[in-house]
């Protein structure tokens, strides 16, 4: 059995979004108790994370880890047109993940006590961002 | 339903190949409307991308960036056997996907409008590369 | 068909732990012929990596690489509540893999000649982890 849906976030610039209780609502509403909660971003300037929700400076440190690593307006780059965060956000999206799946145990994602669902917003400006979600398994 | 077939990439050497369309084509002659598309690479210094199709100048970018990331021949190194790529391969393979997983949607990857799926060879020589696709999902 | 088990994986400290075997049986016992197994960890500290298995210099290089490219104790850190190494596992952790999908053909994970699975533990003290296999596909 296969249920897809989609969602639309709305990310008010570079950092993270929680999806965690919408991506739960899908795989409740699926009925599937067991089998993969597939969740995909159709972006190439905003990724997905899984990562530990319980402590704010865990992704405030991620994010300037990530800014260190990745510098906006890299004089490598060639590719530029929208801005110092332009080239930035591809490599950061690349460097991270664009989709993730998710064991469903007894009805429910089964993440661990310390993980959450993030969209990575990679772009400084404001952006509304298309996700699918598609759960898969046996309602038994 | 599940349906499994392998490509042959021909990498001529260290870039990336796009293989959308054999994907694409996999999809549709499955039969499968929706679910997932499971995309594999059977490799250790080779890896696959999910990437800006657009402006190639984009790859370029990340192949440059990389390359200043994980430096061939990096004193770093002790496994150096077949060359100054031999190890940046495996890290850079690491740090990228060596599996991707595609919503598949009324009979097609539903792919973003600027995302492509690429091999992305990192040694310096040709290689040949087996992948293998997977899709799963409902006929209906 | 959905067949799905935990694994309790006991690391020693930083460094990999192979998984191959046990992921092998759990595919084996399932009976699924052709489809995927998916491997998860429930933890923001450590994570998978499909790696070359032949040499251990591959897996020695990519830890060393990857010590100096997060450094444990980066002064950049706000969140350090357990050490040196608490912060710098959440980005290894994120700069890798949490879950993994392989291909399942004639019965088997249909891994590359030099494919391994691994643990990746990311915190220097000794952990138990928990990792989720989940193989899905058909019997016939």
């Amino acid at each position: 059995m296969v249920v897809q849906e989609r969602l639309e976030i709305t990310a008010p610039g570079r950092g993270t979004v929680e999806i965690t209780d919408q991506v739960q609502r899908i795989v409740t509403s699926s009925g599937i108790k067991t089998g993969l909660c597939h969740v995909f971003i159709h972006h190439t300037s905003a990724s997905l994370m899984l990562c530990e929700n319980a402590d704010p400076a865990v992704r405030h440190d991620l994010e300037t880890y990530l800014s260190r690593l990745v510098p906006d307006g890299d004089p490598l780059f060639t590719h530029r047109q929208e801005g110092a965060d332009d080239m930035a956000a591809h490599v950061r999206t690349v460097l991270t993940h664009s989709e993730l799946n998710l064991p469903v145990t007894d009805g429910r994602c089964a993440l661990g006590t310390w993980q959450g669902v993030y969209v990575w917003e990679h772009r400084f400006s404001g952006q509304r961002r298309r996700v699918t979600v598609t759960v898969y398994g046996e309602q038994a």
